[in-house]
């Protein structure tokens, strides 16, 4: 028999919090914003907006000031500002060249970020965790300001069970089945919530939330700097699948004759458009990765032919795939970042031309194509967004005070 | 300057709304559920229940039954049944072969429904909204019972924007930019919302609430009886995209050496999965329709070698698409309905093996592919579900004392 009590305050305090997401949302995706644009917003009262906001800035974690009047009659409004130091995330990344980390401010400020190159290859678990946490340690606001640290997001490039971060596929770490998730909760501590998914499903969250696809409800996101990484945004939130591992757009079968995929499949979309692909129409070696994929388009810019000629037909490769996936999301922005970002100059004239002959008109018409604005570090920040969720989905629990104890970061 | 006043009660409003919504989609997805099952289904405390409950039984929509205690202690639960009569939708669906109406209830209850044959090519938009609202007059729960119809909504095989209910393209009926919406509108009445929807899109709603992807939040459901119609269920929620366009599964590019489509592309899924593919493998004429292929598989069932080997081949192109759709998408269930439910037997293990070898591991593992449960009904079905929703996503208005004079019904 149900012995619940009836709780009167429960559904007041329900929606005190949700309340409290929502200015925590437009706050963090925006940035500053007088109370009466927060209003607007969200909907909310005047008097609701203050007394929240009280909330937030007793808590220190925004601060308000009375915004000049510009030559407008009437009351100057209050302007609110997110704190950037409190709370904050810490974003982590592995990808195919270098690790990377970040502390980001509560409003999208990037507070520090420090990447470093690494040779590709194979590389152990334990030796990329220990790289990991040894980055962790030098960026200042970690360190030293744990207590603000609102949570971990890990971006890596491989195929992530979001429940626990086990990593099923990285074939350009060497990667299957490692248990990434665990490891890092072992060196970093699991003193605030740690999550780990894949680099360009981040990616396609951080382009739409501060890049090339703000305000954008539906969203694809290609990427990649070997292979070929995907995201989607849905109705506004990440398309992740029954357990994150959906997005794998490098692995739609696009040509039956086509060459066998490291995934074990033949003609997936990766192997007309990865990083091979390109440099060995153009007649170089395969393998030559960053340093070759720069010449190329040196020699692209200067005219060479070959290298055009090599880049035209991955950009109807690329084309076709794309207008595939327009018949199937109705996107109304396709964002190109990693390697595709910087071949976005000679590919969108003829990506164009593929999506007018292979994708239905009507979501041809709503669709645009355009290059990635975060460059190399759209996963990093996403991994941001990542670890701000819990936050945004409830600050309630941050505005309460806080315990100055924190277990200290075990060493690697 | 924001002149709103602070309105205390709107925000219990709000939530005594929502919760209202909860406890109807409960009701409406799963039909009769004790008052416990619904506090434990929605979270809200018995006197909620009860609360609310209450205001539901006053407006007609449902009734309560104590239970008898079947030799289990304690007192027995109260049982909360949707009242099928009240409110209910009226589903409409323009297929290639026929068009059908039906009118359903709160609870899911088909309460009538009729299909009318007629024969396949090109219909005037005249003809075909003419003979809808003929049909929707010989419907009993529609004609003499219209105050407690709450929505229309329409299926349809095309690629429909959501906001009007504009065809922009129904090869099947030679249909292009044809205006369905306001013509239903203008025929049926605009006394209630009309809302039209591609009929996969529809389908994959209709299996996911009450057919063979039950309990699923991503889903993939292929369809269609000339073409290939798609809908995508993602995180529990129709993946629509942008306008409305989305889930044209049938026009991703999958052979670049393939037949060219009657979309104007190339080598489109259609193209080899399609009604006329199989005809022709399988050594009969292009066009014969429904009859060919039942046909073909009595021929097959008969054992026949050329229509198994015909039915073999396009296992192989379903298998192959489905295995980039679930790389994509990572969904729990495949439903396969309208012609490809039929073809089931004769696919199902091929489709298993494709899997197999063209997607990535850990996605295919939470994969499991079944046949349509609500068989040619899914697209209509599926319209009713979307006429309920606005009812669905807030009951609040239907529990007021509503006006008894209504519009008459216009002759067409």
């Amino acid at each position: 028999m149900d012995q619940r009590r009836d709780e009167p305050g429960l559904r007041s305090e329900s929606v005190r919090r949700a309340n409290l997401s929502s200015i925590a949302r437009e706050l963090h995706n925006t940035g500053p914003l007088s109370r009466s644009e927060l209003g607007a917003r969200t909907g909310l009262t005047r008097s609701t907006i203050r007394a929240l906001i009280g909330e937030f800035a007793a808590a220190g974690l925004v601060s308000e000031v009375g915004s000049t009047s510009l030559g407008t009659p009437g009351r100057p409004s209050v302007v609110v500002t997110p704190n950037g130091a409190r709370p904050t995330a810490l974003a982590l990344e592995i990808a195919v060249d270098s690790i990377a980390g970040a502390v980001v401010g509560f409003g999208g400020e990037i507070r520090q970020l420090r990447r470093i190159e690494r040779p590709r290859g194979e590389l152990s678990l334990e030796q990329t965790v220990t790289d990991l946490a040894a980055l962790a340690r030098q960026l200042d606001g970690f360190h030293t300001r744990r207590g603000d640290v609102i949570g971990v997001g890990v971006a890596i490039v491989g195929v992530v069970r979001h429940s626990d971060g086990l990593v099923s596929l990285a074939p350009n770490l060497g990667w299957h089945d490692v248990a990434l998730g665990q490891a890092l909760r072992q060196v970093i501590g699991a003193f605030v919530p740690l999550s780990v998914a894949n680099e360009a499903d981040l990616g396609a969250l951080a382009e739409t939330r501060r890049g090339g696809a703000r305000g954008c409800a539906n969203v694809i996101f290609i990427s990649g700097e070997v292979g070929v990484g995907g995201g989607l945004i849905v109705d506004g939130r990440p398309m992740a699948g029954a357990a994150g591992y959906g997005g794998e757009v490098g692995h739609m079968p696009i040509n039956p004759e086509g060459a066998t995929c490291h995934c074990g499949s033949t003609g997936c979309w990766e192997t007309e458009i990865g990083e091979d692909a390109l440099l060995v129409k153009a007649g170089r070696e395969r393998g030559g990765g960053r340093s070759a994929m720069d010449a190329l388009l040196r020699d692209a810019r200067a005219g060479d032919a070959t290298a055009l000629a090599a880049l035209d037909h991955i950009a109807r490769w690329l084309g076709l795939g794309l207008a595939g996936l327009v018949n199937l999301l109705n996107p109304q922005r396709i964002v190109l970042g990693g390697r595709f970002g910087r071949l976005f100059p000679f590919v969108v004239d003829t990506i164009g031309r593929q999506l007018d002959r292979y994708a239905l008109d009507a979501p041809r018409r709503l669709v645009t194509v355009v290059p990635a604005e975060l460059g190399e570090d759209a996963g990093l920040l996403g991994a941001a967004e990542l670890a701000f969720e819990p936050f945004l989905s409830d600050p309630a629990t941050w505005l309460k005070p806080r315990s100055s104890t924190l277990p200290a970061l075990a060493s690697a």
